[in-house]
């Protein structure tokens, strides 16, 4: 393939990139939070430029930032493109941001190329992909799809605002949720890194994602006794961090244990652990953690989870600490691509003459959560050394437009293929 | 013993000590954390009921809140009561605040009986006892001992700011530290209520402190790679987390091991685990931990850094991570009590008709410090079910009372005795 005959301006696209990296928390670069002040500086770049390529912008109930064009026959409902502009703590510049900014690409493209779609066509920034302060990932899509209920509305942060609130602030609305579910998307396409070293150790130019990986997040607390690390014996302590440090020690023997059974992919991770008073001279009285759990066979988190309840619990009798909770906090199933519009991702790129290969995802998507209203599938471009939610996270900018290539190319064909099925 | 005989205004000193409790963030009672606007405004309240009760106010280059009173015979030196009136976060009412509450009544207590002493009497309030942001305490008596070096003064909170600037900023003068360290002062004597259970369980008065352990800090750090939790297969990762949690483990285990053989007292405890960058769906890249170690013996304390030395190392190995620190924060020895006067005290004790014990304190103190320039001695009072550094920490009105007159009593027999010595 020679990159410059891609029927998009890669250049373009790879500004839109680097101009909203630019909006970051100066103090750890790449840093654009959902729910901050940053984050809708960043929202509010993007919605001035969807304007500027001539969509409509809105911000749905469920606070996702949509940009559309109107198709020719309204009737046909909607093709739609996105990902999501939030970030995670330092992270990167690419992950989330490449699907957004290829949707804006898109649009643009067809412009220049005076296409009118007989779909109408919407870019679709989710918000909130990346788990929040509330402990959740995948709001907007949650959200779009029916699947973020009362519960979910109610975490709470640490400062103690509930996520109904903050959904509030950033210009959703809580109490007239269901009229962010939609039923007239027929396609949702998602470009995104791969996080993972498939396309690059085997130099290919995209991936078609064929499955996407369930998530299931648990949240445990150990409740112990805050005692002064000077006067109190070793036998008479009740300390929450022992029994959490061996909880940790169990995530991981537990997991290489399901994974070393082979073929499923599994991987639980223990990203956050917050001891509380945290004194170095004070017993822990108090340890909170999140378990998260990822696999392509759903009955082996069943396995997981079973596993660590045992294990937790008995790491809570041996400290002799409580284990106030074993709760799930979330839970996705993992997500088949649909298969018809797998096929036209495979075709877009073997017009394009791009080197491909299918493959499943180890991250969790919006498009997992679309593929419950409307065929969803995603393309993957390679990064380097699969580095993600990191700041040296990077793709290079003809990577990123080959990827934009074969979903402009797949929005065309589906635009046509849609109105036959 | 008929506790209206004592030679003090119990109520007087008890609402002394109320008073301060409500010097609190009212967030977290009771909390007033040194170097913080709330710790500030506590000295000021102090400052003042120190000059209404006829002493002379300072603070030293360490940072100390000194009340004096002149002695008839200026030549003598310096008999000297205190404690410190800052707190753990969300800690008591009674420790250190009523040690330095004590030195107060005293102070009236001499003044209303016209008794004027030979040696000059002073009150101190030492900064920063309990650790602090800075990763250090007993920051006054370091100072007043000379026990304060510029690495200590360089030590950081978490926000940058250096320990020598908050030094600043709360009065003291790093620069002119040597000016305070004292060598006119000849006996140190310090209320503290016990922290444990040996008084409460034998109904006992008053505990007269024979020993106080040694405390050594260390700081652990690992440092991983923080990769995407749902991309990065297991034998890949480089998890700080889980090097930490074998730690938290090993500690345990050692310090378990170290204080079965008897009959020293031993303890270790992990009070503080910050994992970073503390995301559910990141792999932790960095750890942080707080070991801090206590005993009596301090051969113990070798051998326990020795066998945790091995066993982290291992666990950064095994967790192919790298263990970026292993270093000592703070190292203070076991010290003997004074045995003159702690016969004093006994015998003060045995003069106001109260019940006692000897025992040693596994908390550090003030007073341990004090010892490196002076006769340094402590009383115990007992408080309820040995809480503390917890909002539930209680002290009887008449218990503190009895500790205060066995000090004051202390106090007029050594304005003797120390000038036959």
């Amino acid at each position: 393939m020679t990159r410059s005959n891609l029927p998009l301006d890669a250049g373009r696209l790879w500004s839109d990139i680097m101009a909203l990296a630019d909006i970051t928390d100066p103090a750890r670069p790449y840093t654009r939070r959902s729910f901050t002040a940053r984050f809708l500086e960043g929202r509010a770049w993007l919605a001035e430029r969807f304007v500027q390529a001539g969509l409509t912008t809105r911000i749905d109930t469920a606070g996702n930032l949509i940009g559309r064009i109107e198709g020719r026959n309204a009737a046909l409902g909607v093709i739609a493109v996105g990902s999501h502009s939030d970030t995670v703590p330092s992270g990167g510049r690419f992950d989330g941001i490449a699907g957004v900014a290829t949707g804006l690409e898109i649009a643009r493209a067809l412009r220049d190329s005076g296409t009118r779609l007989d779909h109408s066509f919407e870019i679709i920034d989710f918000l909130a992909e990346e788990p929040s302060e509330y402990g959740l990932s995948c709001v907007g899509s949650r959200g779009m799809t029916g699947s973020l209920d009362d519960k979910m509305l109610d975490l709470a942060e640490p400062g103690g605002e509930k996520l109904r609130d903050a959904l509030r602030r950033v210009g959703g609305d809580p109490d007239r949720l269901p009229e962010a579910r939609r039923n007239d998307i027929h396609a949702f396409l998602e470009l995104h890194i791969e996080q993972g070293i498939v396309l690059e150790s085997q130099s290919l130019d995209v991936g078609v994602v064929s499955s996407i990986v369930g998530i299931r997040r648990l949240e445990i607390i150990f409740e112990g006794e805050a005692d002064h690390a000077g006067t109190t014996p070793l036998h008479l302590r009740r300390d929450a961090l022992v029994a959490a440090a061996s909880t940790v020690g169990a995530v991981r023997n537990i997991a290489e244990r399901l994974d070393s059974e082979g073929p499923d992919y599994f991987v639980a991770t223990v990203g956050i652990l917050a001891v509380d008073p945290s004194a170095s001279n004070i017993v822990p009285g108090r340890c909170t953690m999140i378990v998260d759990v990822r696999t392509t066979n759903p009955a082996l988190t069943e396995r997981f989870v079973a596993a660590l309840d045992h294990e937790s619990q008995a790491a809570a009798t041996a400290a002799r600490v409580r284990r106030g909770a074993f709760v799930t906090l979330s839970d996705g199933p993992p997500v088949a691509c649909d298969p018809t519009l797998q096929a036209v991702l495979r075709r877009a790129a073997h017009d394009l003459g791009l080197t491909r290969t299918d493959l499943p995802s180890g991250a969790g998507h919006d498009a997992a959560f679309m593929s419950r209203i409307c065929r969803s599938a995603m393309v993957f471009v390679p990064c380097r050394a699969g580095k993600s939610h990191a700041p040296e996270e990077w793709a290079d900018q003809d990577a990123v437009a080959a990827g934009a290539a074969v979903i402009l190319h797949a929005v065309k064909a589906l635009d046509q293929s849609l109105q036959q099925a």
